[in-house]
């Protein structure tokens, strides 16, 4: 399916070996998780292509592949907030990444927190109450004046 | 989709809300990150059917829908290693999830290793040539012990 990374021969090779062989699913994505180098705290989850991963690798800021708007993603071209990534890792079938970034500025969120994760889920219940709570106070940026009219990348 | 929770009516809802209102893909599934409360570090990235997140909201374990096998999945059921969910979190478009998990016996991989990231890619690069490291030595267990001649979940 790509030919920019090493072929998947072996369950051998993809769990035990040294070559880096992503596996990406039927639309070419792979998904990526991202955790703040430092605080080690979960940013967000995106995907990336073939052609994201290889500039994530080879210019070591994260590129992603934007599901809504089907193109590559330069993470912090609009915001300013790049993802300079420290680390990048790999899971055991080699169908999931994950980086460690630095972020410049300090917010990955689009709605303008530092994390996505945000909001906290109450244990124990059945999930149908109004059951989050916020975690972070304060928005780091004011989405309005970063990205002005540009469409919301939520979709319902 | 779900009846199991809220109905998604409005992006304010869904970003700036108290209400859980989770998005599954169209294979009915929502991608979830798997922490170690302690120590932060990624363990898994899984997913969840509308089910297994009512489950885990409700058992405080974490249970998965395996991709591989079409089931709902309790993590640990095998192994003994069961995830303990310490908090449960969700992204601003409400379309991934974060637990923090408590692992009794420390493992979460089913190649051995305590995380499924046990190597990293080699930055700057470009990413074709035998570019892993493992991060982990030394496997917690030995798999063929645990798991038997159940078949192995990568798939090539």
């Amino acid at each position: 399916m790509t030919n920019k990374f090493k072929q998947r021969n072996s369950i051998e090779q993809v769990e035990e070996g040294i070559e880096l062989a992503p596996k990406f699913d039927n639309k070419g994505l792979i998904p990526v998780v991202t955790t703040d180098y430092f605080s080690g705290e979960l940013l967000m989850q995106g995907y990336m292509n073939d052609e994201a991963l290889l500039l994530t690798i080879r210019k070591k800021e994260a590129h992603y592949f934007s599901r809504s708007r089907q193109v590559i993603w330069h993470k912090g071209a609009t915001s300013g907030f790049v993802q300079s990534v420290k680390e990048l890792l790999i899971d055991d079938d080699q169908d999931c990444l994950w980086i460690k970034v630095e972020v410049k500025g300090g917010a990955s969120c689009h709605v303008g927190y530092k994390s996505c994760f945000y909001r906290k889920v109450t244990l124990g219940d059945d999930g149908e109450k109004e059951n989050l709570t916020f975690t972070e106070k304060k928005k780091i940026f004011d989405p309005k004046k970063v990205y002005g009219d540009a469409p919301n990348p939520t979709k319902l």
